[in-house]
Parts: C-alpha cells; sequence; structure tokens
C-alpha cells in the first residue's frame, strides 16, 4: 500500500532558541543543522537573519543540507512595500531556497498589536509571501494565533491563510502559539480549513508544550489532514517548548496507524541515531539530558518494578512498546550481577579487551563503575577513562609514567598598559624511566591571550614525557565541558575532555572534584594515558 | 449547569516511586500525603503493603487525610483461596478503607508471565476483589495491560472487567501498562468497554509518558467517558512516567470545555498552591525542577521572544493561555538580544530603576547586553548582572571599591601521610576608600577539604572590604554552574553563580572568559556589587 509523505519542518535553530537560558554560538548551529539533516527532516529552520548577530552570521556559514534551510522572518509592516521592507529584505538576503513568514490570523491581535486593520493585514501577508516567490523562493506562512483566532471569528483566521495561499504560499502553517488548544480543539478548527476547501497537502501544524499535550495535538492535526509537521529536538522553545520531533518521529515511524499511513524522510536507519542525537544537543548546550523523555531518555526503557523485571527476562514484549534498538536506546533492566556481568564483558570487547567470562577482575570492575558513577563520574560517554580504568584492574596498562606534583597560577593585574590582563602558568613534575622531570608552561592562544589553568596544565603535562613524548606530539584538546553535578556548597565538578590525534581518533576522558582544576587534571591525565596505551611502546 | 464529578486517583507513593533514583523514606511518604491532601486528590495510593518495608511502615504512619488512603497490591495467586493468600493479606492488614489489586487483562501475559489459563485468571480477579469487599472495604481493580489486550482480543480484555465487577469493585481502571498506546486508540477502546454496557462512572483511566501523550491519553478517556484519572505529581513513574497530575490538574480546573462540564475535588484556592506543591516534591527528592514544565516551570511563562516580550507588555492574554496567577506561577519577561526597548525598560522597572522612554542611555544598555550576549553572556537567569550593568550604565551604581589585583594558585602534591593532596589559596588586593587592602583565604569546605580556585576567591573577596563589610557578611554562594559556550580551543567558558543573604534574598550574576577562574571573579565580583546596591550606605 502507497503510504502519503508526511513533511518534518525543524524549528530547533529558531524557536528552539526562545528557551530561557539558550544562546546558540554559529559553530552549534552549524553542528546540530548537520545532525538535523543526518536525521533527516525536511526542513530546518535556521534563524531570523537580521534580528541578531549570529543568525545572520549562521546562513553565512550554513553547511550544504540534502534538506531544504529555511530563513525566517515576519510579513512586511503595513504602510511600505514588501519590496521596501527593510527587515524583509534582510530576510530573502540570506539567500534560503525557502523562505517562513509569520503573520497574524487572530484579528484581535491585527487591531490591538500591530494596530493596522483587518484588510491591511490579510493585504501585507497576501504581498509579503507574492514578494517571496516572486524572488523564485519556495514561501511559507506561519500563521500565528491560528486556533485563538479561530476560535472567536473563524472567518478572518480563514481569510488569513487564502491570503498566504493566493500569495503563493507552499504551505500555510497553523500556528498554536499560546500552547492553549487542546488536541480536540486543534483537530476541529483543521477539519473546518480542510471543509472549507484547502487541501491538507498545503497545511502545516505548529504546538507548543504549555498543557503537556503538543505532540499529541501535532498528532491529531496529522489525523485530521495536515500533511507538514513542526517541531524541535528534544522539545526545545519558547516557555514550555516546542512538538517534540525527538518523541514526534519514532511515533510516527514505528507505531499504528501512523507507520502504515505515513511515510517521512527519516530512514530506519536514521532513526537508530536519534538517541545519540538527543543527547548531542543536549551536551552542546550543557544540559542535562531528561532521563524520562519519551523513546531516548536513560530511563525510557528501564524497568525498576520487580514484576516488570521478571517478565522482561522472559519477553521484552511484554513490557516494552517498541524494541528500544530501533531508536538506538537500551533496555535497562536492574542487573542481577550476571547480566551486568555480561554487559560488562560486552563493553570490554567493543574497547579491544578479551576478558575470560569467569576472570575475577570483572566484578571488581563492574563495582568501581558502580561505586565512580555515584561520585559523579559518567562513563556512558567517557568511553576512554572507563577503558583507563579497566586496563588499570585487569594488569593490562603499563606505568608510563607518574606524577609527582602540580602547581597552577592565575594572576589577573595591570600591564603596563594600565589595562587588566590575566596570565596563568602551570608546573609539573613526573617522573619517567626513574627520571624527574620539571615542566613548566604558560597559557596561551594563536592571539597570545591567556586561555586559563587548564590550558596551562595540558600544555605543561604534555611537555617532556621523555621517551613517550613522540606518541603524544600529534594530541589535541578539542572539546572542554564542566557541569556541576550537585548544587550549592557541596558542589562536585565533572569534566570531560574530547582529544583528537593525527590518525583522526577523537576520545573522551572524564575528571571528577570539588577543585575544577584537580577534576581538569584527571581527565587530562586519562587522555594521555589512553594515548599511550594505544601508540607508546612498552616501558622498557 | 450542573457539572459532573470527576475522581482524581494519586499513585505518587506507588507508581511514582517506580521511577530511576527515587527511592521515598516514611517522613518523605507522609509530608507529600500531606501536600496530596491539601491540592484535593481523592485517592492516595501510598504503596504496596508487604512488599517493602517503607511502604509498609508508611501505612503504619500515614496522616489522618480526607482523601481516601489506598493500599495498592496483587490479586491473589491460583491454587489459593483469597483467603489464604498471605500477599493478599498483608494488603488488607494496613488497613486502608480502600484497596487497589491490580491484575492482568491480557491473554498473552496471563498465559505467557503467569503460567495460568485464561478462566482461572477470571476467577482470581472475581475473587480477590470479593474478599476486599467482604472485608468492607472500597475495591479498586487496576487492569494491566488493558489495551493491549484489548486490541488483540477484547474479549478476553472486557471479561477481565466485567471479572472485577460482579466481584464488586467500585472502580476499573482501564492501564495503558507500557505506555505504547496513543489517544486515539484509548478513546476507541474505551468507547467499545461503555458500548458493551460497563457505566463510566465505574471507570478508570492508567497512562504512562512513552509516547510523551499520557495526558493527552487520560484526556481523550475522560472524553470518552470515564471518570476516574490516575497519576502522579510532576509525573514521576516507570520509565518516562505516569500521566502528570500537575499539567492534567490546571486543564481540567481552568480550560474549556473540561472545566464547564467537569468538577473535582481541587479548590481554586488549592490550585494556587501546584507550583509550590510541585517544587516541594523535587526538593524532597533533590531533583532539579524540569523549567519547562507545563503550568508549574520556571519558564512556563517566560517570554523571551521580542515579539511576545513587547505583546505582553500591552495585554498578558495575547500570549498567556491562563493567568499565570492561577496555579501559583509568575510571568518571567527575561533580557535577551531578541528584546526590544520597551521590554527594557519593563525589566528596569522591575529592578526599581525608573527610566525615561526616551532616555539615551536605554539603547546603549540594549547594545550592551546584545554585545556581550553575542560573546556568550546570558541574562535570561543573571537579572543580578543584568542590574549592575544598567544601573552602571545610567549611572546609578556608586563606586564601592576597585580591584586592583588577584592571583590565585592550586597546589597539587603528597602530603605527609604519602597522600595526594590539593590546597587553593588567594590574594586579592582592593582599593577601598582610597585605602589598599590585601587579603588572602584558602579555600576549605567544613571537612578541611580543598574546594577549588573559586571558592577561595569568593573567601579573599568577601573577606575586608572595609566599610562595605556588614552589607556582605550575611551573604552566601548558593550555586555555580559551568558551561563550555564554543568547543575546542576556543572555548569560552560562562559561569553562572546563586547567592543568598539573610533577607532571603537570592540572585544570579554571570561572568565570561576563556580563562574559567576570570569568568568566576567576574560573576563574584557581580554578585558582591549588587548586593551594595542594595544595603551599602552610599561611598563617603
Amino acid at each position: 500500500m502507497m503510504r502519503e509523505r508526511l513533511y518534518l519542518y525543524d524549528t530547533t535553530l529558531r524557536d528552539g532558541q526562545q528557551t530561557q537560558g539558550v544562546q546558540f554560538s554559529v559553530a552549534e548551529k552549524v553542528r546540530i543543522a548537520e545532525a538535523l539533516d543526518a536525521l533527516g527532516v525536511d526542513y530546518i529552520e535556521g534563524g531570523w537573519p537580521g534580528a541578531n548577530p549570529t543568525d545572520s552570521a549562521f546562513f553565512e556559514a550554513a553547511p550544504a543540507t540534502r534538506a531544504r534551510m529555511t530563513a525566517f522572518g515576519m510579513t512586511k509592516r503595513a504602510g511600505r512595500s514588501a519590496e521596501n521592507d527593510d527587515v524583509l529584505a534582510r530576510v530573502l538576503n540570506a539567500g534560503t531556497g525557502t523562505v517562513c513568514l509569520v503573520g497574524k490570523a487572530h484579528a484581535y491581535h491585527v487591531e490591538r498589536a500591530l494596530g493596522i486593520t483587518r484588510e491591511e493585514n490579510l493585504e501585507s501577508i497576501r504581498r509579503s509571501v507574492a514578494h517571496v516567490v516572486a524572488e523564485g523562493r519556495e514561501a511559507v506562512f506561519d500563521a500565528e494565533h491560528f486556533f485563538d483566532g479561530h476560535a472567536v471569528d473563524p472567518a478572518y483566521a480563514r481569510a488569513c491563510v487564502a491570503a498566504a495561499l493566493e500569495g503563493g504560499a507552499r504551505w500555510v502553517v497553523l500556528c498554536d502559539t499560546n500552547g492553549g488548544t487542546l488536541p480536540g480543539g486543534i483537530a476541529r478548527a483543521v477539519e473546518a480549513v480542510i471543509a472549507g476547501g484547502v487541501p491538507g497537502e498545503r497545511l502545516g501544524i505548529h504546538t507548543h508544550d504549555d498543557t503537556e499535550t503538543a505532540v499529541a495535538g501535532s498528532l491529531a492535526a496529522v489525523e485530521a489532514g495536515v500533511r507538514q509537521v513542526q517541531g524541535t529536538l528534544n522539545g526545545l522553545g519558547e516557555r514550555c517548548g516546542n512538538a517534540n520531533l525527538t518523541a514526534l518521529i519514532p511515533t510516527l515511524a514505528l507505531k499504528a496507524p501512523w507507520c502504515e499511513r505515513f511515510e517521512t524522510g527519516v530512514s530506519a536507519g536514521a532513526l537508530e541515531g536519534l538517541t545519540r542525537t538527543s543527547r548531542m544537543l543536549d551536551e552542546t548546550l550543557n544540559r542535562v539530558p531528561r532521563r524520562q523523555a519519551a523513546y531516548v531518555g536513560a530511563s525510557a526503557f528501564a524497568h525498576k518494578a520487580g514484576l516488570h523485571a521478571s517478565a522482561i527476562l522472559k519477553d521484552p514484549a511484554t513490557y516494552e512498546h517498541v524494541d528500544p534498538a530501533r531508536v538506538g536506546n537500551a533496555r535497562v533492566v536492574p542487573m542481577s550481577n550476571q547480566a551486568g556481568l555480561s554487559n560488562l564483558r560486552g563493553r570490554l570487547a567493543e574497547a579491544g579487551l578479551e576478558v575470560a567470562r569467569d576472570d575475577p577482575a570483572l566484578p571488581r570492575i563492574l563495582e568501581e563503575v558502580k561505586a565512580r558513577e555515584a561520585q559523579g563520574y559518567s562513563y556512558d560517554t567517557a568511553q576512554a577513562s572507563f577503558e583507563v580504568l579497566a586496563r588499570r584492574a585487569l594488569g593490562r596498562l603499563p606505568d608510563f609514567f607518574e606524577v609527582k606534583r602540580y602547581k597552577v597560577t592565575v594572576e589577573r593585574r595591570k600591564n603596563k598598559h594600565d589595562r587588566m590582563v590575566s596570565l596563568s602558568e602551570a608546573v609539573v613534575v613526573v617522573k619517567v624511566d626513574g627520571e624527574k622531570k620539571l615542566s613548566v608552561s604558560e597559557s596561551m592562544d594563536a592571539a597570545g591571550g591567556d586561555r586559563g589553568p587548564v590550558n596551562a596544565l595540558a600544555r605543561a603535562l604534555a611537555k617532556d614525557l621523555g621517551p613517550y613524548q613522540p606518541a603524544i606530539d600529534d594530541m589535541r584538546l578539542v572539546d572542554f565541558k564542566v557541569r556541576v553535578t550537585q548544587g550549592g556548597t557541596e558542589a562536585v565538578t565533572r569534566v570531560m575532555i574530547d582529544s583528537e590525534d593525527g590518525h583522526g581518533r577523537r576520545w573522551s576522558t572524564v575528571g571528577v572534584s570539588a577543585n575544577i582544576v584537580d577534576a581538569s587534571f584527571e581527565a587530562l591525565l586519562d587522555a594521555i594515558v589512553w594515548k599511550l596505551s594505544r601508540d607508546a611502546p612498552a616501558p622498557g
């Protein structure tokens, strides 16, 4: 049976940026756009060119994507032509193939917030969209406050939809801007618009989670006939967030009746990357991933109840509505020691460490990982630190060198030009091959600026490791993340470091301490030891 | 018009305890039961007496409540009578007026997980419920896997419902145990049961959030006819959690058509305590409250988009579907680079700074906020840093003191017991009232451990500010958050600090630098200056 095509329109980079506390950099936007494209969404709304420097810069730096890159903006203001509206011009100047313009579809807002007449608003919609089309672009119209407007004045709300279609819009997106419309209300309004003669193939849905029903509202709209769904990864967005694509995509792909009736651009293979993509976004924003998130949360397939756990061992389908592997997630069963151990052996094998089933080191490693995770370590992503820990417990890690002590100083004072400047310096003392070596380094970036104590420590530590120096000369620190795992005065700091080398390898390590410099040093040390375990000659 | 009564059945203390990482103490259960009772739910499911020591102890310590206290358990096992089932006996021994028993309603599970015949299962349901009723208790039957069972064998699923009603159950609760049934499927199954002759007044709904539609599924079931809703506060529960009562209750109370058709036991006054109750639960469990939670989240009524923020100032109804005060929450109009001048003036007024509409400082402040946000600052949450910035630009900030220089040292070495220990020390030099003051401090926690360079700096900076010292003596650092706003070697670190004082005030400040110690120092400095701007005498 032919399935109908459903289009996914992602607005993580635009409406997602309205999340309190979220402020993307250009580099972050680029990385997220690439992840969205790999996932297979149809549209990537990149931001509002002209509204702020980051969004403007993003469109210049935007990667080439299979998805249609889309610039967002506003319909022209009343009293000037679309051609002469500078705000609209900046949106078009971003040069995207698709342009989305938002305009009001609620008479009260037109009169109260814009202070123009209803007819002026219709004219503004029609002409703005027509201008976008005349410039050779695909036009999308976001009908703001559509549902609230439709509830009090359906004729006017629908006139706004009609104006956009007359202007040549490919899509008119019905927006529940305030997030207050429940799924039943959304379904009834969509049905009314379609009954009024607008084909569902031209309609989209945009919901917010203010009543915790954004996902259900989007599904209800699709059931009523719309064929485009707007949302964000992890449900980022203004107030309570937008419809969560991370929940919607697997439901559309895996659950009846959706998977039988519709297809999207997300392949089964890409879907298996969903959990990773969700975590990547949280890491980029340094947000703690929601354990209870549908499909992708760390607890989404965790079976804590005793009754459930024992049934799961007989047949996973008893308590799982989908196979977690389909979305790249994994089952978690409060482990009998036996299940824990076979898991651990699998993990070690992945790291190239074959270990006999009855090796007495296995329960020791499991205990140590558990104890450290209770302190704040996290080995889910810090695979290299896990490997270092395991190699040490298995007696398969040479004693390459020993750190005797270090000292780091940060000083801030006036320079000779009477400007405040800071300087960081580190001294590291190691013992290599029986020989004591003192190394000192300043922190410094390419421009001669101070990059702080962790940079100084990394440079000093990697400065002279005697016979091992050649093995680490090609490595560099590429990312550094800090999280405080407990609040307040008991705060414990977790530092994650990503490193890279000349072979194109990339590895992650972790350190935990109340002292952020200590935590960083621990992660740096693991990174070097891991690299040596791969590339160094065994100690003589 | 008479509204129909809808019953709320809370299972925070039972299914909520299946949340990964949640383990209530008896005292916590008591506190939560009291909060639930104050809120006005009809049933409080307190736990499974006999299944673990805490649950048994809770029923002995349970407070007297207006809500019906309910013990949870399982239908009797096959091959023994209800009277002789020790598991069931322990449930009844808790002495609650209401008893809820779970039993299977899906033939596959009966045969596969229980290993008994379908008829034995029906008999077990009927007799167990009858036994509860014979003991003079109100009986509730949770029909486990009802929706999955109904999808493959509707006759058997409904026979299970009928068996419980024959046994005398007051309520039969249709459970979507695996969380995989979408709202449409729930509505159709409920309609089928009611069409089969079971009155909706005897039916309840129990959903899970595995597709992020638990709230919508519960609403769909009520629309289809059920009159009892099960859920948990903050959506706690197995895997992705149960239906979130914190979202459901306000929708039922405030939103059409629900508030027109139904009434619950939650009064308008109690509803105003909802946000506080939600936060109390998170504090009890030491969970970070979800900012984006519907109705009760800190961001639920935060208007970040510039267009929204300016309309909100004209009329809150433009972008708010309900008044935040109805649920005890509050509107937040944060500063961000998307905000305009009118937003800025509103924000300044909130900080007690009245500024004329045409004050030339306004555009300067806006520009500075934008420029700083592009560097990585974020003033959404760091209101105190925003205020310091604005006061300075408006010439309304005295020069309390000047920092001339600082130096911080972190040293890690072996102590006399040959163990690696670290020590952090800071020297700060300030000029106050024309006088130079040097302060030095070590970092130290209550146990004498090292807490790192930021702690040492905070102590040294707040050690001697001359005439201003009394104004800052009651302040303390309560939270510290770090994130890296750009990856790799260009990493810029943003530090946010929360401070508190003896007046119960709490304020947030921000610092940004490539050097994490500098960024922290900047945030610490803002925190002290903000406090002085409130409490210090003007400089002489």
